[in-house]
């Protein structure tokens, strides 16, 4: 992976932001006393659980699609996720009136596969496996000449991950620390990048559930540790590193925090309760970090990525419980 | 009652504004773009939600504590209340510095005592009837000298509630319907009074669960019908009108709309999983009132009073399973 053309690629994060502008909100920044009191700091949360389709992955795939030529449009998009990228590639599409084919594991749920039809995608299932889901993906490519776009590992996805960050450190300033969750790291490497050339003095820390923890053994062992077998109830984070994310982990986040599924049903119920909003659990695994973290954090400004809120309220009780 | 009276309190609500306003949140006016599609008009969220302790009923707390003269300040506060009120009496006296003194029936959810003592309020407990509600904070009064505040059948608290409907009304041009859930009636006629002052041509309508419909055969007889065994998960909707707020309804709430308890939890879960906001039960009673108006109210601009957060979380499971 070539570091320098990753970060060439958002030599210009504002165009970014311009790009996808008209087809994202601008989420809200919000602040909550009562956490700022249990953090012991100041924390700004960053709300792209308001985001279209009720994550930040909506930036990563408008940008990629934005890019892509007339004729690349016109034989459309591919990509496979069981989750928030599959709408997002979906509804981004949509927009733009291309189609969308979108590779889903047959034993995806049904609410997910009724929201991407929702969005006009056209879903093609295969069996549960990584090996299935790529044979199928190369398949769909090859009959409809889409292109395909990666759910992370893709630098104008990265790239437009970033804006997420980007925008709060627009909104809020002189933040010492900005901290996303991490899962195949599309959200985490734009947002270093973003601050590295943004906010240079700003600290980059990612949060992750113990029970899926490749970013930080692979920081600790300085090569890529592949996940295996992930246990957490953070559905968006069971995934491994990229080769493109990957690099970008390993120089410019500072620290990656481990939280067990306790800390994190405790984080995302205080965002429930306190601030009146709902998150999925992967969102809740950065704030849960920074609580972790109370003692070195303290009196600092720490601005915190919300990646999402799509969640199935049916499970709540149970979680809750 | 006087309705001049009453009237005449709220002459000037843009001045409970700015009395209230160190004291609580301008909540933001949200809007979705899935919830204006599916009710075919244009939706104004007014997210009493994210308010201080959870919900309004802060704006008609501070409201009337801070019209006390320094001797009763002195004195304190009482109230009897298990819900939203409680909080809000004992949180405003708590910003104040002077006593709160809550009367509780004592089967009260320890979460909710908890709430009040964490916000230092001083809970008496008592009965779980009306006749030993009302003894013991007579008896409260009689010992301390507090004033009692009531919950809702009050000019004070009244303008106070109506603060929400007139931030609304600065931050919305024309609407044509205002419309908030009815319990006791003190929102809804505050609302009342201060959108017939400042957007006469605002039709104010109210929703109420067909399960606690005093308000609306209140209406209909044309007299005070009082609440007998409500029967509804909207615990803050349950109580009777009062002789302060049955006027006001009478002579400017337009329509009372009766909702069904379905009605209720999908308009809940609407908030929940598209706009992200956690919502009580009784907030989603004005969402569920307008999409089962939606031939009457198409293409109209619409303001919603979400009145407050307050929900358990671990009961959630239950009502959406």
């Amino acid at each position: 992976m070539n570091l320098a053309a990753s970060q060439s690629a958002i030599r210009n994060p504002q165009s970014a932001i311009e790009r996808i502008q008209p087809y994202i909100h601008r989420t809200p920044v919000l602040t909550c006393q009562t956490l700022d009191h249990m953090a012991g700091a100041s924390l700004f949360f960053k709300c792209e659980n308001f985001q279209k389709m009720g994550a930040f992955k909506m930036r990563g795939a408008a940008n990629a699609i934005l890019q892509l030529t007339e004729e690349q449009r016109q034989r459309g998009v591919a990509t496979h996720s069981s989750g928030n990228f599959a709408q997002a590639i979906a509804l981004s599409a949509q927009m733009l009136g291309i189609p969308a084919f979108i590779v889903m594991p047959s034993n995806s749920p049904e609410v997910k596969k009724a929201a991407v039809r929702g969005y006009g995608g056209e879903i093609i299932e295969c069996e549960p496996t990584l090996q299935a889901r790529e044979d199928t993906l190369a398949k769909v490519v090859e009959r409809t000449g889409a292109t395909f776009i990666h759910p992370f590992n893709d630098n104008q996805v990265i790239e437009g991950q970033g804006t997420a960050a980007l925008e709060l450190l627009q909104d809020v300033d002189n933040l010492d620390i900005i901290i996303a969750p991490v899962g195949g790291g599309g959200l985490i490497s734009g947002m270093a990048l973003a601050t590295h050339h943004f906010s240079p003095k700003t600290k980059v820390w990612a949060g992750e559930p113990a029970g899926a923890s490749d970013a930080y053994e692979s920081k600790l062992a300085g090569r890529i540790i592949p996940q295996t077998n992930p246990q957490t109830i953070a559905d968006g984070l069971r995934t491994s590193l990229g080769d493109k994310t990957w690099p970008i982990i390993r120089d410019y986040v500072e620290r990656i925090v481990l939280v067990s599924e306790d800390e994190i049903m405790a984080a995302m119920r205080l965002l429930m309760e306190r601030m009146k909003i709902v998150v999925e659990p992967s969102s809740a695994v950065a704030l849960a970090a920074i609580l972790k973290e109370k003692e070195v954090i303290a009196d600092q400004r720490i601005g915190i990525i919300l990646s999402g809120g799509n969640v199935d309220l049916t499970a709540l009780g149970d979680f809750f419980g």
